[in-house]
Parts: structure tokens; sequence; C-alpha cells
């Protein structure tokens, strides 16, 4: 692409290191916020600034929070004995969603995955162990996506948990095999949590 | 969307602001920004503000430029009799990319579209009337898309040259009815600028 301007270029570059959006649709967004007024971009360029130079995850769960322990770790109507694994943020927000599920939340930040170079001393498993350890968590449920990394970190965990006194299930699989979670309609997903297994059991039927 | 952190909610919704960005993907963009150094927000913040901030369009023919007038204006090699008359700055960039084309360029703004509420004085044609008045351009080329609103654009700008000593043609529509222009191979784009038509004829043979 020829640029007529060094300030656009440079803001065309930058919009297209973010995921999925090429050259041409970072020059299109570019240039709508260009026709917009400036308290547009402003507004924007604030948030992401703001949210990257003060975000905080929460100490007990890893969850974004803009409090040192999140409103669901501190919250008393929560089962505190129920840990809800999970990848991501976006599936506790996929979770509280359902309005099903009452226990608390451990984000790993990902997924055991050899092939992106991703292993288990990348994700936050040494805090999920040591939170079992403390013995307060007497269940703990895997809701990683159903492919093969999903599969890798939940065995993975689940030996590190031998010889600890907790109960492992994972979420009934009414999800489609190799689904993302967080696009699960809230039904289908409120069900999986509720109508949960015995992880042991998930390992012999697999 | 049940957010846990208001700062998170905010970026999402900022982004979301974005034409074609849904508050899904709004929400993986920010948190991938999230996942990578500061600096890249960062990065990405200053290039948006710096542009937003310091744009500058060219008072001769309306494109992005960081000098007041624009690098193909200011260019000794170029033949001013020559105007190419287009939307926007992709379609400059279209064109400048096929080599083939050597006069300058007009920039409108946008087209002529009384559904979405824009009239002739929303675009950049007053200036480009006193441009032919000066003189010193012999030949307006239209290349706007070959849509109704482009076709209301052309002959709306064509009406207000009545009386005015300067040729008119569109570019040959080798470019299939209704694509934009942006989106035409280079060898098509420039083939169709090399084989322009009178407007005249344009208007005949529609
Ligand atoms: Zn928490
Ligand atoms: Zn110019």
């Amino acid at each position: 692409m020829d640029f007529s301007s060094k300030l656009l270029e440079n803001a065309v570059y930058e919009m297209s290191q973010l995921p999925g959006i090429g050259k041409r649709t970072a020059l299109r967004l570019v240039l709508h916020l260009l026709k917009q007024p400036e308290q547009q971009t402003n507004h924007l360029v604030e948030a992401l600034s703001k949210l990257r130079n003060e975000v905080n995850f929460c100490k007990t769960c890893n969850n974004i929070s803009d409090t040192e322990i999140c409103e669901i770790c501190a919250s008393p109507k929560r089962d505190r004995t129920l840990v809800c694994v999970v990848e991501d943020i976006r599936d506790v927000m996929a979770i509280e969603s359902t309005s099903q599920y009452k226990g608390l939340y451990h984000v790993l930040g990902g997924k055991i995955s050899p092939m992106e170079g991703v292993g288990p001393q990348d994700l936050n498993i040494v805090p999920l162990i040591n939170r079992v350890k403390q013995g307060e968590v007497q269940e703990l449920i895997f809701a990683l996506s159903s492919t093969m990394e999903g599969d890798t970190t939940n065995f993975y965990i689940y030996k590190q948990l031998e010889g600890l006194k907790v109960a492992t299930s994972t979420i009934a699989r009414g999800i489609s095999v190799g689904d993302e979670l967080e696009y699960a309609d809230e039904v289908t997903l409120g069900r999986s949590i509720l109508n949960r297994i015995p992880f042991e059991n998930a390992i012999k039927a697999s």
C-alpha cells in the first residue's frame, strides 16, 4: 500500500497488528475514525490506555477485576467449595450469563498446547493447586473446551491433584465436541454445568 | 454481556463503536491487547491519537497528507491538466498502485446519497469547480464507483461545469458494475483509466 501520509501509515500498521484485522480493514477503521468527531478517537484511546495500564487480575481466581479480589470471589453468596476451571475470562462471562452456577472460578489463561509452545508453566496452574491445598475447595469442575488441548490440560491438572482431597468433574457434553464454550447458547451451557460428571468417568468414556 | 471490570467493559464498548466490530470481536481484540506487552497498546494508542489530532488534508486535492500540499499535487512530474475525481483516499491509493496514471486527483470525501443524507454541500465539490475555474485543468476523469450514487454524483458535477472549458471522461468499465474501486485488481484498474471515455458518451450509453 502506498500511503500519502506517514501518520496514516503508522496508524494503519498498528491497527493491523490486531488479530484478524488485515491492512485493508485497518485502513477502513482508521479512515472511519477520521470522519468521526475527534472525541470518538479520544474516548477509544483513553479506554484502551486506561485498561492496559490499570488492569488488575483477581489474586484468587485470575479473572479481570477492578479490585484486588473480584466481585465473584468476594461475594458471600457464592459457594466457596466449588471451583470451575476455565481457559479464559470470556468463559467466566459465558457461564455467569446462564445464572445457573453459584460457585467460584479459576481462570487458567489458556490451555496446554505444545504446537503453540504453551506449557503448564505458562498457565495459572500452580496457584490452582495451591488453592486446592488450602482445603476449602471440595470440587473442581473442568470447563475447558473439549479439544485435544483442553483434554490434555484437564488431565495434567488431574495428575497434579494426586493425593489431594478434592472431587473433579467435567461439564456435561451437551456442547458439541470442538465448539468454543463462549459461543454455546445459555441453556445448553447452564444445563451442562448442572449435569457435570465425575472426571474419572469422563476419562473412562473417552 | 456481564463484565467483571468497568475498565474492560468501557474498552470493549469503545472498540465496538468501530464499523463491523461487534461486541464479541471487540472483546477478543481487547483481551488480545491485554495478553501482549503494554508497549503494543501504547503504540496503537499513540498512532491513533497522533493521526487524529495532527491529520491534514491537502489544500488542493483533499487527500490526506502530512504537508499542506500533498506530494502528488506538489510533484513537478505530474500532469497538472488532468484531474481524477474520486470518492475516497483509498481510491487514490488504489489508482497510484497501478503506476498508470500521471495526473492529479480530487477527493470528494463521499458521494451524493439522499438515502444516507449526503448532499452535494457535504462533499468537496465547490472546491473542485473553483479548481476548474482557475483554468489549468483541461480534463476531469470521473472515477467514482459505478453505483447509482456514483452516477448521481458524476452527473451533478457535470451540470455544475456547464459553461466551463473542461473535458470530462469516466474510467472505462472494465470494472464490474457495483464493485468498489479499491478492490479492483491493479491491471483492470490501470487499464480502465487509460481507456477512459468522454462522459457524454457514458451518459448516452446508460
Ligand atoms: Zn476472583
Ligand atoms: Zn493534493
